[in-house]
């Protein structure tokens, strides 16, 4: 791919309106980034956008790359070859990656270790041991370096190779007491993260970095987690992308271990060891990207009186897109197509897994 | 039913060779138990057994019923009205019964919670609240008078209902440090055991023992446990018999965690507390008694020719008694009467569950 083209996939990826899956769709149908980013404008206003979406400009991408590049960060866009299959084969794959260290481990059979951020001695001690026995099998390890089970997980992987993905930009270490681990990591494993460098994380990162945790990974094990916390978030998404699921059981009368017996209670297998690992992932073949359901031959653009009943039947309560296109009497690919000038317009909410919504 | 046929009920039960899956053929084969009792020395003999099987004789029965209740203990027999449903559906059922205090709470829905001897303080308050708990939703609760989570799961019941079953004979008190405990229970709720009066257990007594402890209950809860240990025998049995096995889980880094955590990756349900019991059994009914599959119909006795086919077709390796009956080219029907009077002759086994093997 020639630069003004990789330059123009950073910029449509980072634009305003633009999400993964209006990303992708974009993309087939206008065969280039360059030309998606052209046709942008039109498509939001046709879709009922008094003003255009702000377009991520030439400079600013060019800034964003300098930048990354000067800190020793390589920028992946999903049809690198470099970029993991794991992360091409989930719905939607993220249309760019920022990654600082041995990028190579990106594309090893990888295992997520997740937890509680305030975790028991043995809760941590038992992510390490983890972590470390699994590394011993070749895995490699993935958590998003939060304290507690994250931090131990990546400890106890990192001779053996150890992932950290962020919520912010590479180089917005949180919390502080990771620096060290941080860079150890940055120096023998690989630190990974949607965002531009130096971005300080929101809260509204995380589900998008649990999501990659987990997109990374064959199987996702929950150390400690209490009822309601942001490891069962990232099971609930592993478990949508088809992962394997693990929980490390524990007493009822330890708070830390509801969310895991919990976890358990819905199926997911129980994990004492690394031998329940790898008796759940032996099975697992590689990863293959699913063909897009909504892009059987370009249907053409979607009429303006299309995208206006389109919008009339969402509502916001996800609903999936082939309902919509029965209900609209129309091809699922036109609807899709509908649906993502409605999103572009911000009128509309892609949530993969073929869900839509009303923005 | 008159005393004469009573006590023969209880000779027949108490007689050598004379299991209970035997004894329930018998009766149906012969109508009553008197008749049986005449009939088993040449049963055996025929089956090739030199000596006739000891009878227990009407002395001792008299002796065991004078004693029995003269310690304020009540007999059951498997034809009376008292005796609890749940265990006439267990295959094959004990056909007697002693109980010691109030017999009526053998017929009330009833949970068992089982567990290790060595049990921790955690496992112990865990166990005693859950029996409370139980207690206070009008749930019966069953266990074996162990040390540990048996003893704490009667003392949490001992107010709302507990059934403690032995091993050995009513009086045989062990552990010494439950003789409190037992005379509480005597005193409130119902001790239960299928030996005769003050008889010492023996190793062989609890494998009976706990058949009883699930066979008396809609689910089974096993509180801590490791592998390898009684409690997961009687989990097996539980299912077996087709009762609800629940787990509390715990920390794999807790040996006695390991066989809860176990049976929940088999498939037990998750225990963290009384709701996961209540949800497991409310949709449980009563008891029925399954219909015997080998008594549509008599048979006639078996021909000796037959007997000795059958035996030569076992091994000792339990194996289904229709397979045995496809094998011979005879009735199952007749080929299990052949069975019985091999198993009366000491030659072969009648484990339950339609299964039989060389003694």
């Amino acid at each position: 791919m020639i630069d003004t083209e990789r330059l123009a996939w950073l910029r449509l990826a980072r634009s305003e309106t633009v999400g993964p899956v209006a990303f992708q769709h974009l993309l087939r149908r206008y065969g280039s980034a360059s030309a998606a980013l052209i046709a942008l404008p039109a498509l939001a206003r046709r879709a009922g956008r008094p003003q255009p979406p702000a377009i991520y400009s030439s400079d600013e991408a060019e800034a964003e790359i300098a930048q990354g590049e000067a800190d020793g960060a390589r920028l992946l866009l999903a049809c690198d070859a470099g970029f993991p299959a794991s992360l091409k084969a989930i719905d939607p794959p993220p249309p760019v990656l920022w990654a600082l260290g041995d990028a190579s481990l990106l594309t090893r059979r990888t295992v997520a270790v997740v937890g509680a951020r305030i975790a028991s001695a043995s809760g941590r001690r038992f992510a390490r041991e983890l972590a470390l026995a699994l590394g011993g099998e070749g895995l490699v390890i993935a958590s998003g370096l939060a304290r507690g089970i994250d931090a131990a997980a990546h400890e106890g992987s990192l001779a053996s190779g150890a992932v950290a993905v962020l919520g912010g930009g590479l180089g917005d270490i949180y919390p502080p007491e990771n620096e060290a681990l941080y860079h150890a990591i940055a120096d023998r494993g690989c630190i990974v993260s949607e965002s531009q460098p130096r971005r300080r994380a929101q809260a509204k990162d995380f589900p998008r970095r649990n999501r990659l945790i987990s997109g990374l990974s064959l199987a996702i094990v929950v150390v400690e987690a209490e009822l309601k916390s942001g490891s069962l978030i990232t099971a609930r998404l592993a478990a949508e992308q088809g992962r394997e699921v693990l929980a490390v059981p524990g007493s009822p009368l330890d708070p830390r271990a509801r969310g895991c017996n919990d976890l358990i209670r819905q199926g997911a297998a129980v994990c004492e060891g690394a031998d329940d690992v790898l008796r759940a992932i032996e099975p697992l073949a590689g990863f293959r990207a699913p063909p897009d359901p909504y892009f059987a031959g370009n249907h053409g653009d979607p009429a303006p009186e299309l995208i206006e009943r389109v919008y009339d039947l969402l509502s916001p309560t996800p609903v999936a897109i082939d309902e919509l296109a029965r209900q609209a009497a129309a091809p699922a690919g036109v609807v899709f197509a509908a649906l993502v000038e409605l999103s572009l317009a911000g009128r509309a909410e892609l949530l993969g897994g073929g869900l839509a919504a009303r923005a």
